[in-house]
């Protein structure tokens, strides 16, 4: 069993609604300095080895199911 | 400008609806072999340097803000 994991954030050039609202949220808490971004994290149990083929399955599925590319970057991390 | 990260993860006994659907549609996908737990991840600017203090601040702020701990663990990454 490895982990695979599949950081999916906003692109940079998008409104990020809820990290704002964090970001907010920090400032009004007294908490001055921060901005905040929020994305999804997806940690990945693979059953059996990690090769290239399998990363590169990730990499496909994370791109049609996990992220929303017109608004999201994704990253795989194995 | 320094990033910090605040990953946070459904606790390992706490079912993990989102997780679930995400593992059941790559099944259906042909996807087999993967078991997916989903959480969330924050990127955090933080103005001026990441001083030991300021890393205590933002695992203060992850534990009452970003987090709810009864049923999410948190990691600060820096």
């Amino acid at each position: 069993m490895a982990l695979v994991v599949v950081n999916v954030m906003p692109k940079p050039e998008i409104l990020d609604p809820q990290g704002k609202a964090v970001t907010g949220a920090l400032a009004r808490m007294g908490h001055e300095g921060f901005s905040v971004r929020q994305g999804k994290r997806f940690e990945i149990d693979v059953t059996g080895e990690v090769t290239p083929g399998r990363l590169a399955e990730i990499s496909e599925f994370a791109e049609a199911l996990l992220a929303n590319t017109v608004i999201e970057d994704f990253e795989v991390i194995s």
